[in-house]
């Protein structure tokens, strides 16, 4: 049977996360090399920016899906975060308003989590920066949400244009947000390792002067696709 | 095992499609009441628009996944869609080409499919409209497309921010799209239908003059949430 | 004392509606002709549009403020509508729900309401359109809205970023949404009435060959301004 | 030299246009087919929609570059219009105020101008579709402009992120706008007739049912590209 | 009398500001917190943004209508300034271009302005940032503006959704841009003390593990609205 | 002949940079400065923003024109740097993809770029910053490219907005990025110089508190104007 719709009003407490190791291992690598080793697939939508700059998460998602204007299940997420984790909020519908803030980071933070990624808007920015918890987020608004709606924890969730599951790897940084499937984690973090060990390697030719065209041989086949060069 | 991100160079053939006489039914209603039957689920994004006014399509989904300016799987998919289907087209990064024109709707509707839903551009809007081929769309944009890069049908995919299986029921007019998992076809159009007849009364009393607020009894909670009149 | 903020919970009942007459005669003009009439003020922003094509009102207006994906207080201001008036729906954050359909445009068509003016989304558009019922909207989606939350009635509200009391004229038209104040309706009506006047005349001109550079004697300026003429 | 910035305040008179008869034909051909034919290039930005239905129109370009918020520089565009021309205005910044309406379409059509293309906004829509005066714009505004400062007409200009030239064909319709210049209009109009021949029989085979994958002989490449069908 | 509309030409120096000691007690709070305080009235639209990080500002409104690539009226309202106030800049229409730079900052610093918060675009902000001079803009741009058409300083204006009245107090930080009725400064005040007091409380309580859902008594409420916690 | 539209597949080996002297003279000043300098012409739109603050760039334009979501050419543009060089990188249609990152930008660094500018997206933000090699850019996205079309170098590209020819001067900073005619960048220096000095007298005065009413003499036009002081 297909369950691609959410259910609403769950709370899923056993939830099966990526391998410890495998997600340690990604914490090594930027968004650009993991989304580049697992295919170019799992890439939120490049709305999604962190609060202040420098701000790298690598985790487990738990996932919660909202209404709009509407935070209460942020406060029933909190319980069910482990250390390690990232909350992942899905939202019913395009909107803004400020979900989260430093109170509800301090439960977080009590918690073990990294990170939020939050497909609206979130608010204390400030306080959130000086207190080191990072958020990406859509935008970043001081209006208020109410707490009277249910959703759901823990369930798929659709967030900034990817599909995520509970206990998927999760990586952040300046360039945006990939999701890794929990099955994925370890190749993933393989494919991550033998990518960046590559790119030393091409970093430092590439720093002597030696040009693209030639270390990856493209002359060739620029020619032959009809590029012409003249004076 | 989580299967949430894409794989690439698949080709799917054997769907299992929602249920034709459950899609017959869902097919008398319009997106708002399918929606609301559902609980509020799986809705597009309402970025999602038709190309002509009064555009209204019922389906099953065919899926593909694109990249970004290439619509070679649009050609691969005419394949495998039967009479009744929709084309649900998702891209793995943002982008308004036009990837789809008269041509290849004029190949879609010799299949027999109902309608294109895409989270991207198209072009040949005069002719897709003379032909009554109904698109909905991101954007329309003149622009073409290569024919490059595998993607894949009949996967699920995410669409416009709803994940949708192959198979699924699909509802598209000018308020939107919404997306009805197949098993839940039969259940959510019989909701629908009582909705709709309930709604009949509705109109009848509140053409006649009475207020919402009695009709839906809202006076005594207005007033429980502080509502006061002033003269 | 200022009020320029929104007071919430209250429904005003008296309210002192623009003038008969001055309305009807704003009626014959179109938004863009009041716009100027008016001293090029209280134009609603730009991406207020008609949900059809060729849609025009004029009236009174009965205000509401809402909140974001709710529209409980729509009820509540069906009651306060008299035939001639025009809903201006304000919203305190962004939101593009659809908080308005065809039971509600039944229950304001009943009351003698000449349209909605509305920031946020509306749906049922197809029906909309053929029961004939305009509205302005920023936006379409199916999704629906709740009843949890009061706002208020006939107070002053900015909509689209105007500030409009209750009682002010509405003018709409496929250019936009413009709001007379009411103690300016009759002004703003005999002057949009001399400019169509003069109008007329010009439009003659125009299309007799005429060009506005000798119409509106603006060679001089030009000159004077620095505008060369060149082979 | 480099002559790539604008020179303000020059209004030249007189100026190369295209081919009539290349311009004749191009005129059978519609945007997508004319950017087909032309290599892919000189297409407007996709925000660049008309403000009616099924609109259509092919001309030479007589250009202006205006002010934001100013249009003055209609007015001396006006007399440098000739049958046939399509006036092409450019701004110097983002601006979307309406620049034009029915009395400057009243002096164009005088004159024998066959549409405008904006990079801006236009106002009195309801009486530039009756009529019948095609307009391409970045929007609709009731906003009126001033009459101050001088910019220039007939100069080369940046539209909506396409370089045109005084004298260049557009071709323009419910696709978008297309750029062709003047020296190449015959032979993109010559490739255009090519094209649309071979799409007439293209779309015969495909309304038979044959398949693109078959018909544009894709299935080795696809199996190359590592295409696999499964069940 | 309704005086929504925008008078132009008209300089108010004699203004009613919010009560100085009620704003330096604001001054302790961040928007957020003034902004729940104030019952989540007030807020400006959240493309409002610092041009620099950690930027704050409390003060009273000095408010100037401008036009569009018009910053004359920027040089009139620096004559109105006192120290303490916050000059609130908004436009007729839509606009980003950049009218205010270094240069009025400094005249505004000299006055003892202590920030500026303006529905359009500003320049030098490498400048102001080192010269510690905070601007909340609608965007950022290098274009500069004209001196030809009035506007009006200390008339209530709509400022980026929000009407406000010279006088009234703002607090402006990196959350956005609330406003605050003269009169209500001091409640407002008084309730962003008492409820920042009750946070502190929270905070500690959430740091040291506590569940929101506990400490605001939430799971009885979440039970009966139908949240089930499964396996 | 017209040669506005892109001829794609050419790299052209031989261009004329702008004098040395007068972008080392043109480097002393901001983009804000050199546009007002240079009459108002040749800005960029203002969506191109630094990817870390305080990003300063002054050099001449090597072009390059791109396909959407393929980066092919600027391995090609790469051979062509000379020191001083600026990349200015133009896109055939909209697209967003992280087309630039760590390994390009070192291959650029080790040949002398001083910046790049790219009317689409980049990616590697973090290392960019800590390499300190300045990109202005539409936006950031960790999605990669294919090279698989080939597209030109050093022709005539328009990038958002403007058209600039290789050679041209380019300088960047928070405000933007402002194009100037390799032609006449000696005259833009100048007039830079002068304005800038100018600015100083300005800025002296105005701290001391003289207002710009004075300073400029605007009282008297003012009134004439229309401007009236009430109290």
């Amino acid at each position: 049977m297909s369950n691609t719709v959410h259910q609403m009003g769950i709370v899923k407490r056993q939830i099966v996360r990526a391998d410890a190791a495998a997600v340690e291992k990604l914490s090594q690598f930027g968004v650009a090399t993991v989304h580049e080793a697992q295919g170019r697939v799992g890439l939120m939508k490049p709305y999604m920016r962190p609060i202040y700059p420098d701000a790298y998460a690598c985790g487990t998602a738990v996932t919660v899906l909202l209404h709009p204007g509407d935070n209460w299940m942020l406060h029933v997420v909190a319980e069910q975060i482990q250390p390690g984790d990232i909350v992942v909020a899905a939202i019913t519908a395009n909107n803004c308003d400020g979900f989260f803030g430093d109170l509800l980071a301090t439960s977080f933070m009590a918690r073990g989590a990294k990170a939020l990624v939050i497909d609206a808007g979130v608010r204390d920015v400030r306080e959130l920066t000086s207190m080191g918890f990072p958020v990406w987020s859509k935008g970043i608004s001081a209006k208020g949400t109410i707490k009277a709606t249910i959703g759901s924890v823990n369930i798929p969730v659709v967030c900034a244009g990817v599909n995520i599951e509970p206990g998927d790897a999760v990586v952040a940084d300046d360039d945006g947000v990939v999701v890794v499937p929990a099955a994925w984690a370890q190749k993933v973090a393989d494919a991550a390792e033998a990518r960046e060990a590559n790119e030393g390697e091409k970093r430092a030719k590439l720093a002597a002067g030696e040009f693209g065209l030639d270390m990856y041989k493209m002359r060739e086949s620029l020619e032959k696709a009809g590029l012409r060069y003249v004076d």
